[in-house]
């Protein structure tokens, strides 16, 4: 338990289930303490919304999570002026707002957003660790506590979408993968409530599928579908059933594929 | 009937006619038991929109459907500021409102929408089920009875409108074909009137065309379209010329794929 | 007289002339009376907005007609807020006029426009026949009596403007085509005034050149511009210049083109 | 002298000087009094808009003529709401004002308008020559008075902006050239003061610059250039100093195709 | 001094300072006499722009200046309405007020402003010399003091940033280039404050550079490099240390041209 | 401590470390005294902002920074008509404050901006030294304090994204490049805490990775990417770890780069 714990009364057991897989814990917490801005790189559904939630409930920080997309921009992070009663007022944006109350800004998936974006980010992370709003004529210092967590995919290859060097050289990058196989077992039979016995054969399988990726499927199975592979047989469909509606489908539409990745899955799962 | 309908006092004879083909129906509820999201997969009019209807009437929940189109963007879902006497004042869009009564939202041709639609589709598509209203700074928790439903057509081969990995992965995906010969008859014979000897021999010309799909016509006949070929029959049209204006034109604008279209259509229905 | 004439009190002498070239009166009442939308498929001033006109006069409706084009976009059917005194009133489109008052609505060149139109088309073209108005949150339920009727050229070859099968499969479709030649005299000596003899040899010259399209020019002779040509002719016109003013001239700019027309001209006309 | 100038009170002495180069008058007329619409093809500066301003006074109808450019949609044409007193109130456009007063409307360079401007021209332009206000849910009947005139120059190759074959055919057309040598002469004396004996080399010089257009040059020489250039003449200028300024300089920016304009204009003007 | 300076009151002292290098004032005045809109191409930084100044000041009228870029609008010269207490009021733009007090307007590269410009200059570019303003429903006459004026720089090659023949057709037009070498060297002195002597190895240098054009830099040295070059070693800045910030250095930001135009500097200026 | 300093009271204590390079720092105080603009251009994280900020205090000058983006326009500079209580009212953009109050604005990374930008640039940086605000129609005059300073990086290849020459020619350069080895030691021990014996091998493998720029990597390793990994090291993580989290990842996604730069790494800090 850190201090920061103690200070604002959180338990451990308030703390969302994470189980590290490296060093990923202890560089959060430096990054933090040296408030340096963090980018989490790695494959979907491998669990790093889930490490940031965690960190954030560890530290005892208020967390703000902002899912990024193509239409996202900087006016959605830092506010806009809205019309009340003949007069506009300025209404905060998440980042802002983050800001202002000293906690983790979480942008999922930071590549999608439009690129004035990075205009907003980049005071934030120099030696400065300002948000200028342009439009109030404020300039925040973000206080301590305040620490900017970005993340993206490197598996999808799409130059028109890639960080520019002058952004990510503004972050301490970690890089995320699948969990162990034992790990990922113990996950899924927690949140499924299904055995770890009958788990086990649906991580091995997805870690066959995940070798099969930039053949025939585009992604590697997450962890999030294995359980929900596993909620279904738990409520008591056929495994082959729960397989095809949870792990096939969702990989392909292709008919040629899903016959290939289902061979693979009745050679595992019999 | 199950314990939703008694609840809520939904009697059978209510509920829209489905002929399940497959395990569709008990995944339906599985998926919803769970709180896990769908995504139904399929051809123009193999009855997705029936299914789904039939499902939310058999489980006693309101049904929100929402076509979705290449302008429709997550504003068009979450809701709007609007001006009232001066005022900007907030109005719930359709996936609001669905998510605050605890229903089933179904987003027809999910693919068609503009991509931030994935934003808030992610956040009530984890295990957080929440739907953040960025610019009224609301987070709405689903409540255990909300449910959400999505579909498209994977037939169109449209490379910038597919769903990304990280967005279908958060889905159980059914795949939709069209119905088997003797559940169509019987279909289109209630809904057109048209005794069911009269409506084999337009089953059987579809199942033919069907064939076609990828080399003449872009897509099969749909159950709709034979649907409203035997309501023309039944209304005293001759069957070549209501094979013309219910089948072969809606197919194609092609003279000669018309031709091709019309001896098929005259070897099997004389 | 219909039915809906006689409860109407429409007479005869107030129907729009038509003369029916096959079954498509047959065809658009039978679509009227069971519920089902219609496709119009055809040419350049072949006739479809006057047919369309007839049958509205005859079965006693009222009618609505937009013409689509690229800027067309849902909203501009179904309706806007506007400021009025402050606040902002709901003013209903042009097609949720005519769902309201059950008439006929003809979308003239319905793939012109906006691709979310499509969007407000599907739920009023399946058996829900409904208009989801999202911004005032209304659903309207067309009465009986409404219809959708919406037409196109496929004689324009455009990718990018084509119909999705999913909607093209919710109509039922004639095709039409230009006038046998003995009507289209009848036609154009009724619409100018001058007589059948003098009209017969622009409708001779008319065919020829509609053999032409697709070779030197983009679409056949229209009757519209047939009559115009004739109309010029009963004002004193030399004939050649007539010609020359009402059919070359708006069929093609290049110069050799024309000179090959006129040499056509001038071959039929003396 | 028309009726209508009687009517309205217009001397001959008003009306604008044209000298016509055909029966493009007589077909003007003809097009107003059988209320047609007339599109006039013809290259820059050929004098469209001085034989429309001309027809206007001699038939004493009030004449509106909007440049058409990129930009133009339907609405700068037909109006718009605008806010009053915190009211939206419509302003009418000046398409809409001219069918009120019932006079000319003349679009000038139509194709470069947005294609959303033939969706009013339509109505316009067949037998119900009405103009539908969509915004206002008016439906403005032109009066008999009321004609619609177009222009654009069919020099520009641009496959983008070509008006598609169902708004050309709505349309009697007449094509305009450059003016024969000696009514040119008299025109560029008249406007620029110069006698005509010094104009004629000038005339002379832009008949062989204009053999070149598509070779060297984009377009002739117009004779508004020639004009510009016997006005520095007339001012004192050198004539070489002249051409160079009025005539070379505007017609390329490129040094040896200047070079080859001005041999071509010293074996003329000496 | 021209009659109206006198009218006007100004005083030789007041004209900013130019040296003709040929037929251009004498140009400007006629065109300004006769009425006639004017155009200046040529390059970057050669003078354009002081010309005007100098002939507006010269002729006793005020001078509006305005620099066009991509996303200039039509509205953007003439003017928009504003939201004041509820109300909306026209604000006269730049071009419409230069109109209104009937002095030179001046559009800087007026290539690079969108093309809906267009429309407002044709018809103030033509005899009839009006100012429409389709927002207000105003034409507004200009009076025979005002005169437009265009620049552009021919020299980037940009297809889609050419004007149109028929706008260019409509401007007496100029061609600018740098100025002979006597004549910038005491340009230079004057405005930097170095001697002569000191500035003339700078104009030799300019002059080899300005013959690279083309194969190693986009475009030639301006006269306002070779000042600033100037003021530096003014300042006591060592010459080379000031032609590679002021010549160099804005010139290219390839390292190989780099060295080549320096090598060509150090053999001038030693 | 210059002239400026002692006016304002500025002591050196309070000016940002900055350690000169070579005459950059007279360049500045000169363009400052001489009223001329100045472009900088180096790789990212090599000092730029931090060189204008040290140099802004020194003079005794207010800083403005804007860090330009794809969408920042020119009004996002010059600002913007707000509503308030019914009126609009103009708010300052940061330029335009700038300009008011005589200091420094600092425009960084120039080039991603609007093209529009360039049109309030050029008539601030030529000799008229004003700031028109078109929307308001005031022309403000920069005060003799006011100096602008713009920098882009030259390393990015986008020939889209080019400032033209009209707009480069404006400005005084100076190239930046990362800082010799023995000042670079220098900085980051300061800014991590870590002494000079350990940051001395990460700078040497900084050099390193800065030569294969262009090959393996987009961009070298800017200082800033060493502070962090010096202040991660500072902390207690192992040396290795650093380097991966704050030099490695952040330069690249691709596995067998990542190898090949770690084996560079390994090879240099053992």
């Amino acid at each position: 338990m850190t201090i920061h714990q103690k200070l604002r009364g959180v338990t451990l057991a308030e703390i969302p289930p994470y189980i590290p897989n490296g060093n990923e814990c202890q560089l959060f917490e430096m990054a933090w303490v040296r408030q340096l801005p963090l980018l989490l790189k790695g494959p979907t559904g491998c669990g790093k919304t889930r490490f940031v939630s965690h960190m954030a409930t560890r530290l005892g920080l208020p967390l703000t999570t902002v899912s990024c997309h193509d239409d996202l921009a900087a006016a959605d992070l830092t506010g806009r002026y809205l019309l009340k009663g003949g007069d506009t007022v300025w209404v905060d944006g998440p980042l802002t707002k983050s800001v202002r109350e000293g906690g983790i800004c979480y942008l999922d998936e930071v590549v999608e957003a439009r690129k004035d974006v990075a205009v907003v980010l980049h005071p934030l992370t120099d030696d400065r660790r300002i948000l200028p709003l342009e439009r109030t004529g404020e300039q925040l210092e973000a206080p301590p506590g305040f620490m900017l967590v970005v993340s993206y995919n490197p598996g999808y290859q799409n130059m028109l979408k890639a960080l520019k060097p002058s952004t990510k050289q503004r972050f301490l990058s970690i890089e995320f993968d699948f969990l162990p196989k034992a790990q990922e077992i113990a996950v899924v039979a927690v949140e499924s409530g299904l055995d770890e016995a009958r788990v086990a054969p649906l991580v091995e399988l997805a870690a066959k599928l995940r070798r099969l990726k930039g053949h025939d499927i585009e992604e590697g199975v997450s962890t999030r579908l294995l359980v929900y592979c596993a909620c279904l047989i738990d409520s008591g469909m056929p495994v082959r059933d729960a397989v095809r509606a949870a792990i096939i489908e969702p990989l392909t539409d292709d008919a040629d594929v899903k016959l290939a990745l289902t061979e693979v899955a009745h050679s595992v799962i019999v």
